[in-house]
């Protein structure tokens, strides 16, 4: 069995991210990770399902120790991906699916150049927005904000791997797209530097 | 519609390439490529199905030309893969599969750097071993120069992009890797170096 792949997957408002990353779990292709946080649980929130609680002390001496993939703050709270625990995951031979920003992907990827980085987009910037609009479930302002982010984060889309457009009525698509990503990986010379050795030594 | 890729499956006697190949043709997923090659049409073979057959001056203007992904000689005829029909093939959005061995590899990757190199392995050299005396048609000579073929051959590993194990039993697994290694290159920012543009034109 060998090892499984760190996958980050980001994409802006509108991409889908949500629904596809949901799927993703639900079918048990990748497993999810349980980020840490300072915040406080909501109600019906279960540590160790939702969050990893923990005092803000505890997540920084966590983080001296180096064990996070990534993290940030937001509204004064810490919120970050346990290293340790995605080490284990892949070890066992699982995927791991991280749906972060792009903030975050890069941080990922310095800690773990393995990680593989997709970015989920919509067909075109056009259908991103008229997405926006569709929803209805923000204002005018807040569309327009999130737009002009999504200029701004896509002058990183370099430091990803791949690119899966997710066309509205084809998330089946974009969720083979991505399986198929993974299942190459995990086929990447890059992830078997021994592979000439351990076959004449049978080792697979 | 994205450009296909051009993929090479190389994998020494008793990988199973031959059977993987004619079902990736067989299922519609890869076109085969039509060799030119110098020597006489064998009765019952069709000129531009099996082969281009073309005329040693021929041969040798198109290779002067570069229209060739990668070439060979083998018992004084010419053998070679057209860099052309290689070209309108994957333009057209379809993925074209080579089934040549490490020496075309090579070429095909110096002509073509975003050619996609898979090395079709059995599980281990034991098993390797123990196909080729299974199958009974090669004398104990034969099947030694095999071994040794391929322990020179996969000092050229770190050429490849990929590694494909098929173990007996499970060549519908090989199938969906390789499968899979296309989806995924397709979607490989390499390939859509101008991806963040063509977003916000509404290119796609």
């Amino acid at each position: 069995m060998n090892e499984g792949v760190i996958m980050v997957v980001s994409g802006p408002a509108g991409s889908g991210k949500g629904t596809v990353c949901k799927m993703l779990y639900a079918s048990g292709d990748f497993c999810p990770s349980v980020s840490r946080t300072t915040r406080d649980p909501r109600p019906g929130e279960v540590d160790g399902v939702d969050y990893s609680f923990v005092s803000r002390e505890e997540f920084l001496r966590l983080l001296a120790e180096g064990d996070f993939l990534e993290y940030n703050s937001y509204c004064g709270q810490f919120y970050g991906t346990p290293k340790s625990a995605a080490e284990r995951i892949i070890a066992s031979g699982k995927n791991l699916l991280l749906e972060i920003d792009v903030n975050g992907a890069k941080q990922v990827k310095e800690k773990c150049p393995n990680a593989v980085l997709v970015m989920l987009l919509p067909p075109s910037f056009a259908e991103q927005e008229r997405r926006l609009r569709y929803r209805g479930t923000e204002t005018e302002e807040l569309i327009q904000k999130r737009l002009e982010q999504t200029r701004e984060e896509l002058k990183s889309l370099s430091v990803y791997d791949y690119i899966v457009y997710n066309p509205t009525g084809e998330t089946e698509r974009a969720l083979e797209n991505i399986r198929a990503i993974a299942a190459a990986e995990r086929c990447s010379l890059d992830r078997r530097a021994s592979a000439a050795e351990d076959y004449f030594a049978n080792k697979n």
